[in-house]
């Protein structure tokens, strides 16, 4: 841990002398939606995506789920399922327009519309990285960590597996990852869909912990899963069991085909984000055949390939203008749906930092209702970064001050202040200037605007230097949630059981 | 200079052998404009704005400036002019809402109106910094080296004065800026406003390089100025001279208010906003009585300042804000605009990536004609970044793809694709990425898609790294305009003329 120092101080993360009033949770985006192509093609997207789905099909490697199908009206033969688009119509239909989602406590509380904003950081890589300890496989400390310092910002609503905690045994790992998102936060939390043992296991566990009936928790939304179709046009087991499995239990399936444009998607933005609208149909379809009104949002994570190298690239204008053309079809559904920023870059350097925040404008000027990935992740997902988290949580603590808005009633226009003020004098203080400047402005996380004299002799940190101070200060005094020692001895009890009983491997 | 690296070979921004044809000039924002106020309150806006030049005034240092003033109708006394709101709707009225300027070559001229989008990068810093050669006061070395570098983008439609160059005395350095202009770019050149001799030296000498009479000068612009006022209310004598001389000349001013929230504004936006547009009133009304129809873009430049040091801050939300107030009032009066990003950061850092590219997107939201500072910009302007004017390039050319567009005909949907492909196959081989894949994704400049591994074989460098060998590939061979010798001598010997004359120092 390193020494406190005067800049720290000044931009340490916990609770600061602040006269500053903020939301940064529950945002709605005031951004103006972006369209990419004209709603005839859009429509014209649309319908070739039922073409794909009617004619071509899905295959589904669950034969639970073909079953479903079938019983729905499609046609099945050899795992390739037809599905027709009256089929799509009425889970269409029947799928929400608006998920609440209840959390630890009611102020953590989510709703999921078009119009609503949440953030998530980065999730699911394999590795983790900070300027203290290099970059490492994730372990469950990385986990547990990140959990903590995804729960110290307001502007994260929603809990992501920010990171793979290798060191954990398979078979355990979900009870390990409910665990540490249960005691170190109570923001909406994340279930993996490894397969029906886990994801039971898991239901019943948070059940207890929020003290809840089967009816009551089946009742509202109070987990999410994300489900990646195997693009192209596949659906595999433990997706399928996933999609079957949060339907019937009332809880929250955010489809996402991961379509990489010229790899496992057509190369073109209208290609890539048609068969990601076919495959994310036929997801939202398998969950309202199993439970019509069960949550379901959909998604897309769509960017493009460096056709030199093949490596996946993030934060590019075709991953903008994916993001946009998802909006228009997530809007053209009525449905909330998920989008995602992200970075290529290896470093938290300026290519992630620009891409980062390039790929987000994407999203919110798409209307993104989930923003996935929206700070720390790197490498295309294979490291999540600590100071990329703070650096990223800057950006989109300022993204939050926007949706805030701004007055501009007579008292801000200040007359006043601008008549009792000479020509080339200053405003500092005048009565409006004086009413307001411990309130006026955003208070940065770790942007500095001290001068190059000052902020040399301070030691010439760079941003990513300042944000390591700055989980290094969350992370030595963590404000974690009030937990209830009864229910946590009872989770610990039940986890010890259920351990020894062998705990469940994931399905394949 | 550094030895040429596998990387540097892959990213230097000389010629390549791409297929792709871009353009990343004369663009139309495609970006669907945002207000952060109702429209009543802009109105309101607007006549408190109008309020303050009747009532209050302006305060004009310049005696002729005054008489052109009372002479539309002002009332003027002890160098405080009030403005009647008649005067400013007049003005208003007869102010181009389209302006064409000439560059050195067609292909180089700029439309100026509202949907245009032309980008600047940074403009007057004192000092020029880079990863070779450390932070310095600004030379002449520096100055034509970062024309060459703006040359080289075609994303930057105009050329500003990035950095100062005090090793020039100044009653002879507007010739070397306008000579270094003049011979190491064809794009739109800039023109200090530093007092009616040096604007009449350099209109002389850019008039006879272009082979002009006066009236072909005068009659389409061929040079722009930025006029700032001294916020609040202040008109000094150089920059109502280039208001006038500009004027009378044809010539384009950018009017730009400087008005931080809190030091020489009101704290509010609405205020600050507010001050700016009546002083940017004020510069236009003075245009307008000089020569009616005389070519002004309205401007605005409106930032917080850290309250706790006082310390100007770029890139927040109230800029962003304050850019979209502008955007309105603008649009509001029909007229072409200015706005600005630009970072509060020490060095070419994560803070100066995210401070400028947020700054970025609240003038491409507010629908800026013209973005200042757009690239390269560190310090609050008080240094200029060579590695980060190639970083901001990179997002700025991202930003004209998006304005490109892209198309979603039965093409692109490329359902054959889709159905040649397999379950869980790839795109890699279809007819439709074959006869796509050289051209249709964005080509980086120092964006590097490499995974870590390969990247960390290659040297392990960040973005600025990378882009420390872009700016000298550029730089050992630059692709300058071709410059007519004759005309070049021409211009040589009328500055050695000038000089020997004792040139013209700067009025103040």
């Amino acid at each position: 841990m390193s020494q406190p120092t005067r800049n720290r101080g000044r931009n340490r993360a916990g609770p600061r002398p602040s006269a500053r009033v903020t939301n940064y949770g529950q945002l709605r985006n005031p951004f103006p939606s972006m369209d990419v192509f004209s709603a005839d093609r859009i429509e014209a997207m649309h319908e070739a995506a039922l073409d794909i789905l009617e004619r071509l099909g899905m295959r589904v490697l669950l034969p639970e789920a073909q079953a479903i199908f079938a019983a729905g009206g499609a046609i099945v033969k050899d795992e390739m399922v037809r599905i027709g688009r009256d089929m799509v119509a009425a889970a269409v239909a029947s799928a929400p327009t608006r998920i609440e989602g209840r959390a630890g406590v009611a102020h953590r509380d989510i709703v999921l519309e078009l119009g609503s904003l949440v953030f998530q950081p980065g999730a699911g890589a394999p590795h983790a990285t900070d300027e203290i300890r290099g970059r490492r496989p994730g372990c469950a400390r990385d986990f547990k960590e990140l959990i903590q310092l995804t729960h110290h910002f307001d502007v994260f609503q929603m809990l992501p597996p920010l990171v793979e905690p290798q060191d954990v045994a398979t078979n355990i790992r979900h009870y390990f990852t409910l665990e540490a998102q249960l005691t170190h936060s109570d923001k909406f939390p994340f279930i993996f869909s490894r397969g029906t043992p886990q994801v039971m296991d898991s239901f019943e566990m948070l059940r207890d912990f929020r003290g809840l009936t089967d009816e009551a928790f089946s009742d509202q939304p109070r987990c999410y899963t994300i489900i990646n179709t195997n693009s192209p046009r596949t659906l595999d087991i433990p997706m399928a069991q996933g999609l079957i499995d949060f339907a019937r239990a009332g809880q929250i399936s955010i489809v996402t085909p991961f379509t990489l444009m010229g790899a496992m998607a057509p190369i073109t933005v209208a290609g890539a984000i048609t068969l990601s609208h076919a495959e994310a149909l036929a997801a939202i379809t398998l969950t309202q055949l199993t439970k019509p009104g069960a949550p379901v949002c959909y998604g897309t994570f769509t960017s493009n390939v460096d056709m030199k190298s093949g490596a996946p690239a993030f934060g590019t204008p075709s991953h903008f203008q994916a993001s946009l053309a998802a909006g228009q079809l997530a809007r053209f559904l009525g449905l909330p749906w998920r989008s995602a920023a992200g970075s290529a870059a290896n470093l938290n350097d300026v290519q992630a930092a620009n891409e980062n925040q390039f790929g987000l404008w994407g999203c919110l000027m798409a209307g993104a209702t989930i923003v996935i990935h929206s700070a720390g992740w790197l490498e295309g997902g294979l490291s999540v970064s600590y100071e990329k988290l703070i650096t990223d949580a800057e950006v989109l603590n300022m993204v939050a001050e926007l949706c805030a808005g701004a007055e501009a009633n007579d008292a801000e226009i200040g007359l006043d202040a601008i008549a009792e003020t000479a020509p080339s004098g200053h405003f500092f203080a005048t009565a409006q200037t004086m009413a307001r400047f411990q309130t006026e402005f955003y208070e940065p996380i770790i942007h500095d605007y001290a001068n190059f004299g000052t902020w040399t002799e301070r030691g010439a940190k760079d941003a990513s230097n300042r944000a390591r101070d700055v989980w290094q200060g969350i992370l030595a005094d963590p404000k974690g949630p009030k937990v209830d020692p009864d229910r946590l001895d009872a989770l610990q009890a039940d986890i010890a059981r259920r351990t020894q009983r062998g705990g469940a491997l994931p399905e394949s």
